[in-house]
């Protein structure tokens, strides 16, 4: 039941042709998800300017293509995340992670910080996804612990941001370094970069939970996606006019 | 070192009883905290207004009064968490978690929901952090997923808040749930309630680290003050005039 | 909004005092839970019978009272788990689950077997919880695999029942046993018990969840309660009339 | 030693040619399997109709179809399960789970509902399992607990199974919320969809065993057959004349 | 049914009085122990001489000392294990495991070593236990791998020993050196003894289990019974006439 | 030093040409091997007739090829354990252990039971080595705990046997069962075999370390190997001369 | 056998009242501690100096104080760690590790940072141990990751250290910062410190193991005495004259 | 802002054509890593003479080349680690770690220790590193604990070392026992190697974290590198003229 039934429903009441007792049995063993809908609408319309996204890892290159495809019919722009080599290039990109169409007009500032060059992927993915969901990106790579300087010049930038995104691998540290030097709410990303006991990512996630800087929140293991839509719709909401 | 020393410095150059190059080697031998200072002087100054606070557990009631005592002279007011019974009784409260001295004037809108009674003590933290920190609260307890029609309840107030804090225990599906439904930043925090294999929180906690909602973060296990930290710092820039 | 409500507004519309289109306007903006309160109605009304439940585990004797006094009101019985010494002595019983009120008049038959003695309690709460459900229990204690002519001894009752729950801790093997015996559903319930490797029942949950016998499904680490709840449902539709 | 042998044996004493005491002995010292066999006979008279089932994971496909074909000259039916893409054409099928023979009349209704796209091989794999061990089946998928409206859409097929299979990834929050709308015994299947702190299905397996919907009970990881046999099991003693 | 019934039985048949068809009923409906008791009275048989074991963790001291008088009368001797001080005191005996009645004439040496005091008590479960149950035992305490000297002056014991036992707490390295050192069959005792990382015994168990000297068994976590039971069932079998 | 060294040092004492006290320096300053030696020489002796082992894993054929040639001359067997199908097909096996050279004449009885056909090549391990380091060895397949009249089936093996290893993967049930039928010294090998909550043979580790059955040993995940050398240790001694 | 026996066994030989077959016989059968002896001596000289240690937990008071007076006699310090109030009390202190007798003259220089006051007892059980063993220790608390400016201003006593001793608890990030700091020997010693996914000083743990900084080896957790005394070995090599 | 540029700032204080105030202003808002650069630079001077060090895994061929290339150019020697063979093969060696260029002349000795020789490439990666950062090794290969006369044997190296490193796989239990024997700085290095409950290098890694033997320290799984660069800072220091 969509709103022009419902609407035909009331006239019939208005009419005289149902019974308010009637119309209401109708409303009642209507479809849920009719009912439902219009209390998801509202919703749906805040997320309206949000990026369709293709997670591509586990799909044929030519299933990416065709998901993109059919996507970017009905949204203005595709988000495509965990390319293999192969996607990218088809996609006509070199990166994992790619936004096909135009990137909406920003508003707020992410900045994105990451620890070492292998986390440099996930730094990409967390960038692009928080561009894609409409806020202005600054990147900072090669930010680790044991070189302090290379973070303290990073400041101007962290001091700018309105949202801070922190990448890191290994014993992930450096969210608690940052999250003592700049009072802007900090975003952990774990990654899986690392052997032995880092264990795919757990000593990192670990590291980031317990944080002895406060207010640093934490995503899953490489998961700069989620990252990136979390930091956008803060630095949204703050650079909102 | 501090501005005032590093002035002096530079006018005996100035007046030429220093010269440049042993100028050069009083900043360099100066103690290195002279020189960081200025480094995180912008950043303490940020922190202004920010509440002290005392982490009451594994200290004895006298402790933590003559720290809350001490702290108070300072600043303005005293965030004390972790609060025994006799601790809270001592403080003049009941709860956990106690403000000493007022909350600042708010700005931005953090919404707080629990997924069941015992989750509580957590989400008071996370509220009264929230407050201590500048932001103002709105609750909602006992809004667990096997109960959908008190979640959808709470609609309105999360279609009102600028970040929304969700706490949970046991298999900590909550956030997924109003992670599906609103667009809202949204901080979740797994609690240890639970039995078994909730293994202390770790299963919650590794649900909400999971979840297929895009955009949630997570916090550690009870910790409700970090995620209050956290949610305050976004809500006062998104309410900054 | 509730359903008088809802009847009123209809009943404005037949009246002409309100258009259809105002009255869908006054549907799209009621409190959410009218709308959804008649999604979740039949769902209410097929839970007729249940008991309502109180979770004794760290709530003083004094609120438990209170709980199950003020609950008794509405439901006809009142589940009381997880009661310490004092809570089922308060209560005029010895068990660590106690029913207040009389059982249902049962339907269909949930045969309830414990590997060892000390796996009793969870085995009671499991047994008590399907009665309190609306289902006939048979009990075996005592049944370890480690001595098979107790367990086929029990062929009779495992037999005769819509449905097995299987107790047990340590190794946790006996569902696997008992599976290769019986095509009946069978819900296996590791519990806490044992030491060192046991590791407070996960060697139990993993081995029932491995079980080389099909058809077998698991809860919880000492999760008596939703066996039996899972139990009781199984066996009132089977012996639904 | 079989029936025959056994009323041929009893013969021969009541034909004087053989003792009693020499009988006894006949009796003790014959294969323990031949007692053990009446034991369990009632047991496999009760699964008459239970379709033959062939693991192909680990098997080349020469090897599943010598199995099928031996298997399916004894039974009616063969269901293969875990087959690769070459062992399912081989097979006439392009699924990872195939039913060779026709499917036995159905008892009772299963629902089998599934989180995500992702999860549709092993919502497969329990469903093809359900049918083949005699029960009718409805599926649902894409019902993600971040768009409740399609889950409470599936409302009317919760409402008329007799037991529901819920499959579900990463948070594996899914059975939670639909154990909350119905009163249905539900069978929750996780998977090993997911990445990072998904721990290859670890986090969903500890959700769905901390399921604060009571009467949940869980299987292991991607074993949709168990859950399959399982709920058949239910639905035929349901839906038995 | 015992042998009796059952000659009672073949003796109708034997004289007519019973048909071979209504034995052979008899026989498939008695109750199911009765077949079964045959099959395991080999067994039971073999069992002879060992003690009754009451594990005393978790019991009141009256409690056990019922159940020691039960046992008593039925068997020669009880084994008490995980006694507390009052439990121990109460049968007169000052350690944690208590032999009430005579030891078996031993048959076979077993060798225990322990690698450090805090190993004691576990040690006296595994020695105790395998007197018990019928062995002679030689102990040899504090020979931990980080002193050599001590180790090789055991080896006498160890050359003597027909079956060893080595309890180790923290590392648990103690019996890789030892299995280097005697071909004699080596049964590993982990112990929860250590802090931190030992994990309540989980590195000492993980250690035994991976230890590079071939031909080493390990059980579980301070089970000195379970070593001690092995142990006196080789040592038995080597020394018997 | 070896003895003959030793012997001509003290000659030259004997004869004078050598004082006490150089004597002796020469002992203190010698290889610590030497002195060494003699301590462990008593333990080589005991191992004589043990075959050399190649761990074939992560070797290519040809070095395994090499290593078995080079101690077959001074061995008169060498088994070959964790063979590729190549390094098996050039020792002219399939299996995926090899004995090269003929077994030792054997002592004792060693009984290998297998769960599941996919246990085999860990029971193969098992039974191959058990033979080469010299006792004799019967198995029993597909002994799986669901189907428990094939166990009792085995029965006159186990009793026939010094010692029993029993194999499963899974949950790992089986120990538990065989153990509570039998007296027999057993040791438990859990495998790899299964999958999810398997976790990769720790679930049935972790059984059969809680196995209730008393006297129950385990082994590492897949370690045919070392229950075959434990098991031929206690079959060799129990059926010593 | 010591050294004197040995001499008047090889004088014997000298003399002709012992073969040297004889001889040999004597030494080979002796007891095996007599031969190791001379192997462990060099290294019991090199210890000279070290005191002896008392471990206090699980040890009554009684215990502790006759332990100490026994060894103070043969040793000139007894070090007694984990300590209780009431032991530290019966010693004359009030710390949770004490130093009976005098420290030796220190060689060497150890720095021992400690990143939170909760910290405190694991760096004071590292420092006294270094001590105690014969280092000269410098001792800087309150050095946590998220206040930087305090870090570098230790900076002075880490370029003096010969080796440092890093105590961290919760994400145990100081160690990899101090590492990028200094090149000096570091050893991070994680602390139990921390609440929910701290896991108890696991998440330190898995940190100081992964960290960045190269050169970074780490101790069990709370192990303030096992880096204390490998940091003085060091220390006392470094500072040997 | 370099040191030449701070001077030329004081400089233009001197002359007089800057104030105080605006010098200060411009060291103010100086890029931080100017600051910063002064309080690192005394570090980087004691860095002088490491090698440069490419991580090699994870790289192509030619990246690594580039990387030793350009690197080489600035820093008299690179060292490359985790080289596949291909890799090894174009910089000319046939090792997991090849040194580029000449190593420094050595101070101190460091003793590697490897206890199986599939723990040899963790072995070599640990002295060719800790030669590269400029120190002497002497390795010993193959002294497992389960053969004490090897260890013994290579007592005078681990004398004449200024710090041991040990390198085991399986259980880890080498270093307790060197620990043993000697009083040198011990740092242990768990390898992956194993298999089932070696669970990749953990049963090893806690192992060692829990050595009886006191003052052992430990790195990361399989970490030669960073055991390496800690074991020639000690030893260059002991070593220092």
């Amino acid at each position: 039941m969509d709103r022009d039934e419902a609407v035909r429903l009331l006239e019939q009441v208005a009419a005289g042709s149902l019974t308010p007792g009637e119309a209401l049995d109708r409303f009642a063993t209507a479809p849920y998800d009719a009912l439902v809908h219009s209390l998801v609408d509202t919703h749906r319309a805040l997320r309206t300017g949000d990026p369709e996204v293709v997670y591509a890892a586990g799909k044929t290159t030519q299933q990416v293509l065709d998901n993109v495809e059919a996507l970017r019919r009905s949204a203005g722009r595709v988000l495509v995340t965990r390319c293999s080599e192969e996607v990218a290039a088809a996609l006509g990109s070199t990166g994992r992670t790619v936004l096909v169409g135009p990137a909406p007009a920003p508003r707020g500032l992410v900045a994105v910080l990451a620890a070492g060059t292998s986390d440099g992927p996930v730094a990409e993915e967390a960038a692009l996804t928080a561009q894609a969901f409409g806020a202005a990106v600054e990147r900072v790579d090669d930010v680790g612990v044991a070189g302090l300087h290379r973070l303290l010049a990073a400041r101007p930038v962290l001091d700018r941001a309105d949202v801070v995104i922190v990448v890191a691998g290994m014993e992930g540290a450096l969210p608690s370094v940052v999250g003592g030097l700049v009072g802007t709410p900090l975003i952990a990303v774990p990654t899986s970069i690392g052997y032995g006991a880092a264990f795919g990512g757990l000593a990192a996630l670990l590291g980031m939970l317990n944080s002895c800087a406060p207010g640093v929140t934490v995503v899953n293991i490489d998961n700069g996606f989620g990252a990136g839509v979390f930091a956008a719709r803060v630095a949204r909401r703050v650079g909102a006019p």
